[in-house]
């Protein structure tokens, strides 16, 4: 495959001894075609300047090498388009309207925005009218489990917490705001979030590491009155959630009578187990590298003790083969290799594979759909994509619309239910169980479907004007 | 004077009992004007709408009071133009560019974005370029002094950070996001803003109350690389001292030699007495309710103890009346009455009085103005307003741009100084000693001073291409 890219080269040419004419030259014979100058500064003795470089991907390292090793040349810096579209950050904070003289001034600064406070002070309900509070949405990470990359830190987190602000905003109308914490502690992650809170209308954890997500991520349910959802468990599992339920009637079975083998028990594999039982499963079976999760055994993890008391109900023993054999559906959410083709000829008639590790899948695709027949990953590049982004944007809308105080198991499985049904029957098939995140019913359907169900349980303090049978005004 | 204003008055109208035109007469017999009406839901008995109105402010009760007795009426909701801007918030978080396809998501985001949180892992000060740490600035409140009203916590006190926020990015492009803690702890506080700073440029301590200020502001300082400044007190004093420099210009004295009174020692008193030492006042009293802080006595709070040693050097005792006896300049940061007029009579000729205090002045301008020859206060509606928006803007401009991991005293004096360098010499009289925050020239005269005193001083640790000397281009 040809990959052509563009990359901009900073150098400094010390007049005396290069011209850029010799610059061109070099570049061009080492492959690279020269679309743009930009002279950054130009002095006596030197001048800096800008290259854009179109190329092919494989000539960047050669360019840049021949450039190095020119006498009067200075290689500052080689940026690509990723890292050029990084440069100052990818988000802003704006005034939503601007401060042109005084008396605009009085309105929402000094003296005039006293009265509001005073009018929030005395009743704290009113910081969801007058305040960004009822649409803005703390990203919460402490750096652990960034992505694949693992413990790479907060400061490394900041680009990743970013674009999913980005896509909160751009998918759902959502003010989302990156907090990357220097701390690992989870009781200090748990105080900070908690005292963070009054400015915020729900918490989006984000990339903490397992086990730890479990307790932090309860403890900020128990003891906040706005939503916490730890995205990397349970926006996987809804969204996986909803491609099975397609899957399923690609294939023509039962989410309750199906054998379901869930593998890679960490934050994600936890919750897809939790939803799938949620949704009507019954034979669910967690594994992870020490064998089947069951009854018999004694775990530190105390998830995983709940997990084995839930799940497995024959109380099967032995590893991921025996789990397989006979079984319609594989979920993973574990890493590369884990899953081998014996493991597939022993599945069930008619079976669905979901392997999910990023950024290299549990077997390789090309591998893998002979054997099966609906196949998804994690990946962009083959058909039924599970996404993370099918589903944070639309469940904190509707969370934030409704100003629930919990996302509870029954909102999360009429999550998963709407992304299913944004793919009609007419277009369902092996190769498309899952819509595009780029589709704008998704989060539609799952605001609405969130809406729905947080009205029917109780848990919405508000009625969105859209949801009211009777029509009644919005109280500001 | 007459003031008329615009309110909006939502109301559910039973159709069956009362009709628009009703309304419309009753709103016009009471002294409104209507001038736009919204139907926010009609259904079958009621209709919704939002009636909005000119009237003089003195209506606005009656008319009001008269909708609410009319049968069939149901008052929902009165908004004035203050309330209305604050609907929903005043800020708002949004991509720098769209996500527009898969491409675009891919660079933003996974799996682009893993090379750039490589990058940043793997030299941690790249995050000011690849993040948006180089241009944000986290404004922390726990809510317990703001404004005028005092503690009326962190939901309150967002309005104010908002109002903020947007000034600091319209008056010098810096993202800054309000920070609303629900803790009045200073460990915890301290805790909290080392444990998110990864992702700020900046901390702007607001409205904070004495003295857990100081000590806040001292140990955050102490333990980050990043700057940190307390506006309610360094924003007034530099601001305070920027229109001393020049009232003294007018008058023709000289700030070595004048005597200048400080009544109300909290957060501002305490700072701007010590940026008067700072820029070179040497005869400074420092006044309180007990009296004149001097050395003779002990004082619990630590700042108080440590202006005790280094102000009032002639070791007067006694009360307000006292000092002022011969003095050059009175700075009030404490409370309307605390000023008297046989004060201004004892003072020296040529007398400077600065009566800060918000919202209602140590004396009333009316009556101080015929005593004294330069008159400033906190307020718009005379001249010469003391106004922390002409600091924070700037100052955090600067010390962002050289990337200072402090603002240090000198830089505040610098500060000062450039604000008070923006009125021209031959502009320059009793009435006009501070510049307009309107004033393009206020941000970048202060922050070009910034700038040049944190590089003289070592404290720069980035050279902002327009101070290069010898040309040198950035480094990404």
């Amino acid at each position: 495959m040809s990959i052509s890219t563009t990359i901009v080269i900073r150098m400094e040419i010390q007049k005396s001894v290069a011209t850029f004419g010799e610059v061109a030259a070099a570049i061009g014979a080492a492959g690279g075609d020269i679309v743009a100058i930009d002279v950054i500064r130009s002095a006596k003795e030197a001048t800096t300047r800008d290259v854009t470089v179109n190329l092919h991907e494989s000539a960047n390292e050669q360019i840049v090498k021949v450039l190095k090793s020119m006498p009067g040349i200075r290689v500052v810096n080689v940026s690509d388009r990723t890292f050029l579209v990084h440069l100052g950050g990818k988000i802003e904070i704006s005034p939503k309207l601007p401060i042109k003289n005084r008396e605009d001034l009085s309105q929402v600064y000094t003296p005039g925005v006293a009265r509001v406070s005073m009018a929030i002070h005395n009743d704290p309900g009113k910081a969801y009218s007058l305040t960004m509070k009822r649409n803005t949405v703390a990203v919460v990470t402490d750096g652990t489990a960034v992505l694949g990359l693992g413990d790479i830190g907060p400061e490394a987190a900041m680009p990743v917490m970013e674009g999913k602000a980005m896509l909160f905003k751009q998918l759902a109308g959502i003010d989302a705001f990156p907090i990357c914490l220097n701390t690992k502690d989870p009781d200090a992650i748990v105080q900070i979030v908690k005292a963070i809170s009054p400015g915020f209308g729900g918490i989006n954890l984000e990339d903490i590491a397992s086990p730890r997500c479990f307790e932090i991520e309860r403890r900020l349910i128990d003891e906040l009155d706005i939503p916490v959802f730890h995205d990397d468990q349970h926006g996987t599992a809804v969204v996986a959630l909803a491609g099975l339920l397609n899957a399923l009637r690609v294939v023509g079975k039962q989410l309750e009578t199906v054998r379901i083998v869930v593998v890679g028990i960490g934050a994600a594999g936890v919750s897809i187990c939790n939803m799938l039982l949620a949704a009507g499963a019954r034979h669910v079976y967690a594994v992870d590298r020490e064998g089947i999760i069951g009854r018999g055994a004694a775990y530190r993890n105390p998830e995983w003790e709940r997990l084995a008391a839930v799940t497995n109900p024959e109380g099967i023993e032995g590893s991921l083969a025996d789990a397989m054999r006979g079984a319609d559906v594989f979920i993973g959410v574990s890493g590369p290799g884990v899953l081998q083709v014996e493991h597939l000829e022993s599945m069930a008639q008619d079976s669905i594979v979901f392997a999910m590790a990023n950024p290299n899948p549990e077997i390789e695709p090309d591998v893998a759909e002979r054997y099966v027949r609906v196949l998804a990953t994690g990946r962009s590049d083959y058909p039924n994509q599970i996404n993370n982004v099918l589903c944070f944007p639309g469940i904190f809308r509707g969370a934030l619309d409704c100003r629930a105080a919990t996302i509870t198991p029954a909102m999360k499985v009429a999550a998963a239910k709407a992304i299913a049904a944004v793919v009609q029957p007419d277009e369902l098939n092996e190769q498309y169980i899952i819509p595009s995140i780029f589709n704008d019913k998704v989060v539609e359907f799952v605001r609405k479907a969130v809406i729905e169900t947080a009205i029917e349980s109780g848990e919405a303090r508000r009625i969105p004007p859209d949801f009211m049978d009777r029509p009644e005004p919005e109280t500001r």
